[in-house]
Formats: C-alpha cells, sequence, structure tokens
C-alpha cells in the first residue's frame, strides 16, 4: 500500500479552526502525484504526464476535522475501468483515526483537451494493485 | 432557482490552462454562502452562522473545463434529510453548457466541533425549496 | 480612478479569523486583471495577454485585518518605468478603512518565458494615469 | 541556518505553467512555522502561539520561475526590531539556483486582534541568530 505524508499548513485552517474542506482534494491529488511518480507512470520534468489525466469526478467523506501541524497519512490505491483510472484514498490525522475517505475518476485527455485511450503503461501498472477492502 | 455568478480569476487555473478542479469547491462554498445570506440564515457579522455547518460529504462532476475570465453560473438547491443538509449545484460556463454538477452534504455542529440538532429556522426555510428534477 | 470589489468569502479565513495574508495577492491580481480588461489591455479569450505580464517583485502592507463577508473596495493605478509596469493597490474594509496597501512590479515575458519589449499600446494606456498621492 | 524544502505541487501551477505568485507567501509561512518549532517557540497543539504573530509587511522578489515538481529549498532567518519580528527568506530551486527571496515583519497579537509586547522567549531565541549578509 502507497502512503503519502502531509504536515497541515497554517494556510490550510478556516475560521472553524480546522482544515478547510477544499484542501482534502489538493492532498489527495498530492496522494496521487506522488504515488504515479513512484509507479515509475509520471516524469515531473514532462509535466503534461501528471496534467493530462483530467479529473472526471470526485467524491470525499469527512468523519473527523483535521488541525493546524497534524501529520497526516493518506493511503492510496487505484485501478482501471475501461477507459477511466479510479483512485480511493484513506486519510488518518491524529491518534490514528480516519478522518476522511474519497474516491476519485480520472480520464487520459491530450493537451487539446480531448478524450485519449488509456496507455499501456498505466493499465499494466494498475494491474498489480489489487482492491480487497471497500473504504468508500 | 438561487443562482450565484463567479469570474474566474487567473489564480484559479493550473498548468493545463484550465480552472484547477479543487477550485470547484470554493466556487460551490461561494454559491451556498449567498444562498444562505439570501434566505436570511447567514449573518456575516457572526460568522459562527456559517462555519458551524460542517461538511460532511461532497461529490462534484466535471463535465467540460472552465477558463480563465468565464463567467460562471451556480444554480443552488437545499432540502433536510433528518439531521442533514443536502445542497446541490449546476454550474455553466461559457455557451450555455452545464461544465460541473454537484452535491454537498452539511451537518449542523457546535464551536467544540460537537454535532449539533438542526435549528427550526433552517428546517422552515428548507421546506420552500422543491426539487422537481434530479441533477447529479 | 479604477476601484475593484471582492467579498470576502469564508475559504479566505484562517483560524485567526481573519483573512489570511496570502489571499491579498490574489485580491490585487484580481483587481490587476480587471483594471487591464478594463482599459482594453486584456482580452480573455487570449489569456496570454494576461499571463505574460510576470511578477517580479510584491510589497503589501497589513494596517487593519478584513473578515468573512467583507465587502472590499480595491484602488488601482498604473504606471511603466522603462521596460517594467508598476501597479499601486489601496485595499478598504468594514467602516471604511484603509486595511492594506500594495505594489506589484511587473516585466513582460514571452510564452518560452523569456524578457520582452513593454508592448506600445499598454505604454499609451498608462500614460493617461496619474499619481499625484504616495500610498506606500 | 535553518532550511526548510518544499515540493511544487500541481494546484500550485497557474496557466504559464509556473508556480503562481500568491503561493509563495504561503512557502515562505511553512518554512517561518517550521523554524519556530524547530526553536521551541511554537507548539503545534496551541495553535495561538502561531497564529498570534500578525503579518505586518510582505516583500517578494522573483527572479526566476519554479515548475511543478520542483524540490524548494528555503533558507530562513529572524532577528528582532524594537517589538517586531523581522524575517529573510532565500528560495533555491532546480540548478541550485536562487528564484526568489522574500521578508516578512511581523506583530504580536492577542486573540483579541491587539498588539501585545514581544514575549522573551522569543526576544532570547532571536537573539541567536546573527545577520552577516544581505538577502534582499
Amino acid at each position: 500500500m502507497f502512503i503519502h505524508q502531509h504536515k497541515v499548513q497554517f494556510y490550510e485552517t478556516d475560521l472553524m479552526g480546522i482544515v478547510h474542506h477544499a484542501n482534502y482534494l489538493r492532498f489527495y491529488e498530492e496522494a496521487r502525484v506522488a504515488w504515479a511518480h513512484f509507479k515509475g507512470l509520471l516524469d515531473y520534468q514532462q509535466p503534461s504526464s501528471a496534467s493530462h489525466f483530467a479529473v472526471y469526478e470526485t467524491q470525499v467523506k469527512h468523519l473527523k476535522p483535521t488541525f493546524f501541524g497534524d501529520d497526516l497519512r493518506i493511503e492510496v490505491r487505484g485501478r482501471t475501468e475501461g477507459n477511466r483510472l479510479i483512485f480511493q484514498y484513506r486519510l488518518t490525522g491524529r491518534n490514528q483515526e480516519v478522518c476522511s475517505l474519497a474516491q476519485t475518476v480520472h480520464v487520459p485527455m491530450g493537451p487539446d483537451l480531448k478524450l485519449l485511450r488509456l496507455p499501456v503503461a498505466i493499465k499494466v501498472a494498475m494491474e498489480s494493485e489489487s482492491w480487497t477492502e471497500t473504504w468508500l
């Protein structure tokens, strides 16, 4: 299981004193990008490799708030479904409590913002992942 | 139907040349807050009235990208379901095309971040809303 | 004097209960872009016209905090200095109090991120602006 | 010299394909908070210790752009001047090039947003810092 860590920054809080909900999509993007880099599917020098997976759908559940300075731990897993990439995430905060669960769905897209076929390298990398548990 | 408008800013774009997906949750928050203010349910001088509706779940679909300078038009509607507030959103971009659909679910929360009962004023305000169509 | 308005959003606050300081650079960008559009110097359909003025230097003073729901009023003025564009801003919050003053310096840049000469249309548009007062 | 590292995220880029300038104030806040934590001046469990240093002034120079995936290295140093805290920052990007220089000035503030005296612990911690070089 791939795990990404994120330390909550002051600028990620809001006037409720907790992390603002829109930031979780940023944390999940961070985790997804780190996963893709780890799998050899993303070259930072060629950012088009990352940018050209358009976000088609996101779903985020907030079970507990997270706070300034928290060391978040985000588990990531991915699979393909036809032409789509599906990622699930489990975010743990203080006291090892699960604070958020999420799923994002992506489609491959050219620089002209038109849909493409899913590259074979991605399909192969995804096949090695297995989901034996339901998170969301 | 309540409609909120948002002009896409330069700082809301990313290196794909389109609006970054995390910003849509900000647009929907803007629309929800404007709706609550319009309904007399939110007093900006008492921000606790807004902050104390915690976001429990968000779901966003991206059908078309949106771009720098676009004049977005966001339709909002809300209803209650037990102790929860449910909002749906339809976001239209250039050429009157629907670019994104979303739903957010909220729970009332005290300043101590503990769950509260839904205030009656909210329930009453919500009853006047009716959904005759499915967006998401 | 060109004036841009911005309503403070919930997502722009931080755990001090006030607008986070990094957002002021966003407000000033909004105002600068609106100014350039008003002057006919920026076409939203050709975002390169906006993007290709790189930010070289920013300076922001914070005199008073601003809050959720505040209707900010941002005065903008610009001038050229050799190959540079210089903008100054005065931001007023509740009770007509000046809350922030700022200056940003920009240089024209090609899509290859190399410096360009300042276009004549910009120079001409700037000449009509006059600064008879010092803000910062 | 204290050094903070930040990996540039996809969501920090804009349609020029580079990091948006407002994010640098976030990077510098990250570095300042990490410095204060390292010096024993900030307890994440008591976020008021961080939040109650209000930002009075910021100045940022952009010498080179930074890009998605870059491993930024931010040097931080601080000193006091009367009741104020002054920090300077030097940000290095790819190829060990200095990409940005900055200074921020802070004032101690109570939870009621009123000015306070600078705590002695801060003054003492700052005295151990020495600036023998001018960055900005």
